[in-house]
């Protein structure tokens, strides 16, 4: 058994606690960061793949923004397909020349976890049975396992970065948060391809048939996902009707995809979750520990970024003045944007989803709402100026 | 029993049936307008009070604007009020000048009525039993009954201008048309006072009580709403009760209410309704007997305008070159236009509106979008070009 004492125990060793610890570094604030995987594993997690001009700015501001420069794909516009004819929207120049960039969150992670063992800070892998203890005291510690060695973290505050099913929300005590959420009835059927992507930017695609992206990881990979139920057998989804699918969703611009062998094909399943607030005592969520968006509008790693934003600020305030004035506030204030945020990806996915014929006056009601946004300057401004990121 | 000859034959003598019937007398085409109520009544009906700045310039272009022009109030902007705080939308700025103008659909009426009566147009009010017949062949006629006397109307065509509840639709045969529709689960409660207005401009509020709006007739009479229950009992709201909800949800703004002496008070349900297409053989519908939109955003006296604008386009074409088409085109041009509308009026009802504890994440996003509308200039113009009414 060991006994440590650091100043911010973070668990979870994904892009949200990993950006965090980062910044505290940078500002001579000690971190311990806990993860129940490996390192393997949490590196080859596939998610996300379009950060917000905001991600971007923090990625360089914390150091390990450099490979991100070199092979992040920057994309100035994304297209909208609707029955098949295209609408670019500029989104550059709509939003005062804010960008967002196509970089995979398996690399934002790699060069995170690279940087930080480099920088000789710790970060222990494969921490079983992480329990945070005593938050609500002045005297919080946390306590894991490791090959079989019971090992105790005295902390000043714990950081819950740990995913929507880690351990940090659910040990809190009952009635601690109120949980907001609603389903949605179809998922994403996505698979990654080596094939040159359909175009140089995204293109969110509505048809009768459903909704489908095409989207890219790099030059020569396609990330493409199709509207699917949520109980879809993938034995019913040989890769040959993928394609078709995809082209057909795509209608007179189906031709803009080009097949290539397919590496990974799954199901991703849509929800909206809000947990507020997002601080019991010392323990402070951020990331998916406290909300998840549906995927389309690319929200939830950005979502993971601008909370740790939010939270590191308020702990370098700490430990400069001594207030906890800006702890207090973290919750209130990180959830004004991810409440913005919900709404901008439930609005994208009501928009470009079929709800199928139990909602035909909504339906009706959604294409005209995109032929609207697609008709109107104002409207497509809207649209950009949330896709790159509202301002913090 | 008669029998006369017309070119176009319109049931009802609302607001669309009147304006077609002034549009087409102007180009020529002659009509003949069958009204079940007598003329008291009509003119007394109270509904909508928000003209678009098309349905202005359509008045006008009618030779019906002179009254509208002297007594209407012009508005360049509208509040918002979100918790107590105001924001006000300058509209007129955000449009490229285009603004609305209160005036009250009883004026419109009575100004239409008066017109037509002048000029010495047929207008039968008191027409009972009115069917329309052999609409799906060449000799379309209508038959009627009044004083005991049967009439039949020989015609080209049938405009159905008849409202909801009217013959037109109804008489279609089984299929003809598909209804699209949504409830809400709320009405308003609205009064009408001699009391000064709140403001020179309308101010729709959101507060945890549910929904306000306090509007105007002139400068002197107040035409206030709150949101209620759909099956509220009027018995529970006696006049006090109503002035105190309304400052209540109008928080900090609340000592803008003048009170005055209540004249009129009533209940308005909510429902959102489109039938398509509309048309079948040589029966057009327009205005209230093809949709119903609630009435956040004032669209529906707008619809009926826009509508007749349509319709009369196609007929002046047809009487003018022979040629069908625009008159095949019409539904679908007018549906466009509806329901864009129908999405604006959803999307004010549900951003403004309490849908209760049921709704609770949807709650949240909608606060969360009144809040995002209101932080953005994109946003906040999307908002006025609807109000003022999209080009047609």
């Amino acid at each position: 058994m060991t006994e440590t004492r650091t100043q911010v125990a973070i668990v979870g060793a994904g892009p949200a606690g990993l950006i965090l610890g980062q910044r505290l570094a940078q500002h001579g604030i000690e971190a311990v960061i806990l993860e129940r995987r490996d390192r393997a594993y949490v590196e080859a997690r596939i998610r996300a793949g379009v950060l917000e001009q905001h991600s971007v700015d923090l990625m360089k501001e914390i150091g390990v923004g450099e490979r991100l420069a070199r092979e992040g794909l920057v994309h100035d516009g994304v297209e909208i397909c609707l029955d098949g004819r295209r609408t670019r929207i500029d989104m550059s120049a709509m939003t005062g020349g804010k960008k967002v960039t196509v970089y995979g969150q398996t690399e934002v992670t790699k060069d995170l976890i690279a940087a930080r063992l480099a920088a000789g800070l710790p970060l222990v892998f494969e921490a079983e049975e992480v329990r945070p203890l005593d938050i609500d005291g002045e005297r919080p510690r946390v306590t894991w396992r490791k090959d079989g060695v019971e090992h105790t973290l005295a902390c000043d505050f714990v950081a819950g970065c740990d995913g929507f099913h880690g351990i940090c929300r659910g040990s809190l005590p009952e009635g601690a948060v109120t949980v907001f959420e609603r389903s949605y009835p179809f998922a994403w059927l996505g698979i990654l391809a080596e094939a040159k992507p359909a175009m140089d930017e995204l293109i969110y695609a509505r048809s009768p048939r459903g909704f489908a992206l095409c989207s890219m990881r790099s030059e020569t990979i396609s990330r493409h996902y199709i509207q699917c139920r949520p109980d879809e057998d993938l034995e019913e989804w040989p890769v040959a009707r993928i394609w078709e699918e995809l082209r057909l969703r795509l209608g007179d611009s189906g031709h803009l995809i080009n097949e290539g062998p397919v590496t990974d094909v799954s199901v991703t399943p849509m929800r909206s979750f809000v947990a507020e607030p997002m601080r019991h005592g010392r323990l402070f969520l951020a990331g998916d520990a406290a909300h998840i968006v549906p995927p389309t509008g690319a929200k939830g790693l950005n979502l993971a970024a601008s909370d740790v934003h939010y939270l590191s600020d308020a702990l370098i305030d700490f430990y400069g003045t001594g207030s906890g004035d800006a702890l207090e506030a973290y919750s209130a204030k990180a959830l004004a944007r991810i409440w913005k945020a919900q709404r901008f990806s439930w609005w994208m996915t009501s928009m470009l989803h079929n709800f199928g014929p139990a909602q035909a006056f909504e339906d009706r009601v959604r294409q005209a709402e995109l032929e609207y946004v697609l008709s109107s300057e104002a409207a497509l401004t809207t649209l950009a100026e949330n896709y790159v990121g509202l301002p913090l």
